[in-house]
């Protein structure tokens, strides 16, 4: 039995208005289903805010790591594509997607080296990087290129996990263009908004002061920056103002339980579960086991959050432990409805980028009809 | 930062003793290591302990996934091969390997009865079996098919997972033969020896009685099994004894920190690391991020251990949080030795079934030099 958290989100309180989606009778589970109405609904809606706000969007696809979303994505006017990965970023360019950020302080071991200056050949490739060393590093690698390598200088702006100190910006960017890279702009990634519920909005205004704070680095040191680049879905709509020019939201394609409690989305703008069977019920009838374990679910649970996913059809149920293959559930003990044995249900994941990646392809429905699949082209391509 | 719980293992206590691989130089990071040798030792130990014991192995192959290390595990005696789900079970079957357990209470819904009767053509496969129900819809599905499927009806030996009651063993069992089936075996896992460290010896003492039981439930119910099936790495030494007749471990081919902590292994049989890049320090050099996060470690995390893995060089370091391409490492404050930027590191997983199936393949090792890979042949099969 997971434990609550002092503030945790009770299930009850999320679930009502989530969808409870009718899945194709002939469905084998564990599966990853989409609902491709809300999906193209979600890359619409990010879209048209972004245009509102005068903001080029450039989607992270580490969260669908699949080429035919990325093209919905592209389609609707996104202006490139953000990668996580150089592994991710060889399998869009070989799809034919040219303009790519690999949003991440990439640091050039020889074989890395060796797939940058071949990506390079083929597309136009924007790299992070977040220290002098990292930059010195990355120009020794591309010494004798054809072209010189565009970089993006990565900035802390609160979430304490990578980037320079935004006042360092201009010290960065002087040592990659000593070392002959091109400094293209400056980046961060506001990701304490996930840190909890209400987090969001100030996270984005960090982002956008420690974007000022490098962007006047840069000045000092003499070097302009055009792409002034922040993102994660709960922030994505609040920094978008000056001097932000692009946004790399990735989680806002298919939502999850997550941003729905972090204002990321609205409950109704998940669109994708789990689908899974109960396979036994406990004697007492309290606990069910669902063949949706953490190969299916993951663990990621946030420390605010009761349970590794949520049953839009069963709100006060608990997905209280994972195993590899099996999710126990946690039945109030009241009377109300319960999951029959043979039954199957449906799970908001609580992040779904991770979920995402433990599937090499997502079941797309529409009014509860498969009408196709998507395939997750980049999965496991981690490194 | 993860705040350790109460009777939680410290990192400096459990570290010393892991061995600090040395990886080949042109290693693309994130990657999975495995040592040969000592993948090799951990199946041979594994076989020579349960022969002496008299008792039949049976490992679990969803650690590996890999044809290549099932091969091995048969090689050196194993009887068979378990399997959790019928998507591993095709794998291995469609590589030749032909007596599998789908220790895993199945319920066939059309898809999956399609798929278990075209395997059934092929291997020999016996299928749990937890309740009367599941038990019924079985017998229909296999209705018409050339011979009787084998089942084992599964057991709760105090997981609370699934599994009958054991005094119910004799019901399922009676209610399967009337629906066409075969009972050939009672089977439980004993996984409440992952509770805390300690809890092996009574989780495996938990698994004889509730065997002893079935058996004695089948037998009123005037059935006989022959198989009588216990298993986890922490308790497979401990039960194995009348009247259990066989074992079906899995972690042990690698080991992992929790089989370090459990009893499982001791830590200079873990043979399997994530090699990992530090890409990125803090500017007060208390804090790194490595090119290894939730995609690559997993956050499987049990309540009692601190951090998301653990780095055999840096005993004191505590992986404290991951995202899906970083993990953020909170170094001491004190003088010890610190990595770099730009080394490479080893990492111990927390847990190894859920990072092996991460990767599409596993790096092998003898001596620090690359000797070949294996394939995560089953990778994602969850289904």
């Amino acid at each position: 039995m997971v434990k609550p958290m002092r503030g945790a989100i009770s299930s009850r309180h999320e679930a009502d208005p989530f969808v409870r989606p009718s899945f194709p009778s002939d469905l084998d589970t564990p599966a990853l289903v989409a609902d491709a109405d809300v999906v193209e609904r979600n890359i619409g809606q990010m879209q048209r805010s972004m245009d509102e706000h005068g903001v080029l969007l450039r989607p992270h696809v580490k969260t669908h790591k699949s080429v035919a979303l990325a093209r919905l994505q592209l389609e609707a006017g996104a202006i490139g594509i953000t990668v996580g990965t150089l592994g991710e970023a060889e399998v869009f360019a070989e799809a034919g997607i040219s303009d790519l950020f690999l949003a991440y302080p990439l640091w050039v071991s020889p074989p890395k080296a060796e797939r940058l200056r071949s990506l390079l050949e083929r597309v136009d490739l924007l790299v992070g990087v977040d220290g002098v060393e990292a930059a010195e590093v990355l120009g020794r690698a591309m010494r004798g290129a054809e072209r010189r390598l565009r970089i993006s200088i990565e900035v802390d702006s609160g979430e304490a996990r990578t980037g320079a100190p935004p006042d360092e910006a201009g010290v960065v960017a002087v040592a990659a263009e000593r070392a002959g890279l091109d400094v293209a702009g400056v980046f961060t990634h506001g990701g304490h908004s996930y840190r909890s519920p209400g987090s969001a909005a100030a996270a984005a205004d960090d982002e956008v002061r420690a974007l000022e704070r490098a962007l006047a680095s840069l000045m000092q040191a003499g070097v302009e920056a055009k792409s002034v680049s922040a993102g994660s879905t709960p922030t994505a709509h609040r920094s978008a103002r000056e001097p932000v020019t692009e946004e790399r939201p990735g989680s806002y394609v298919f939502g999850d339980r997550q941003q729905a409690a972090l204002g990321g989305c609205v409950p109704a703008d998940v669109g994708l579960w789990i689908a899974a069977t109960v396979v036994s019920r406990s004697p007492d009838g309290h606990r069910v086991a669902l063949d949706a374990g953490a190969k299916t679910l993951s663990r990621d649970r946030k420390s605010w959050m009761i349970g590794y996913g949520l049953l839009p059809a069963y709100p006060d149920a608990v997905v209280s432990e994972l195993y590899d293959y099996h999710a126990v559930v946690d039945l109030p003990p009241d009377g109300s409805a319960r999951p029959v044995v043979g039954e199957v249900v449906a799970i908001v994941p609580n992040h779904v980028c991770p979920v995402v990646n433990l599937f090499d392809a997502i079941t797309v429905v529409r009014n509860g009809t498969t009408v196709g699949a998507w395939r997750v082209d980049a999965q496991s391509r981690s490194h």
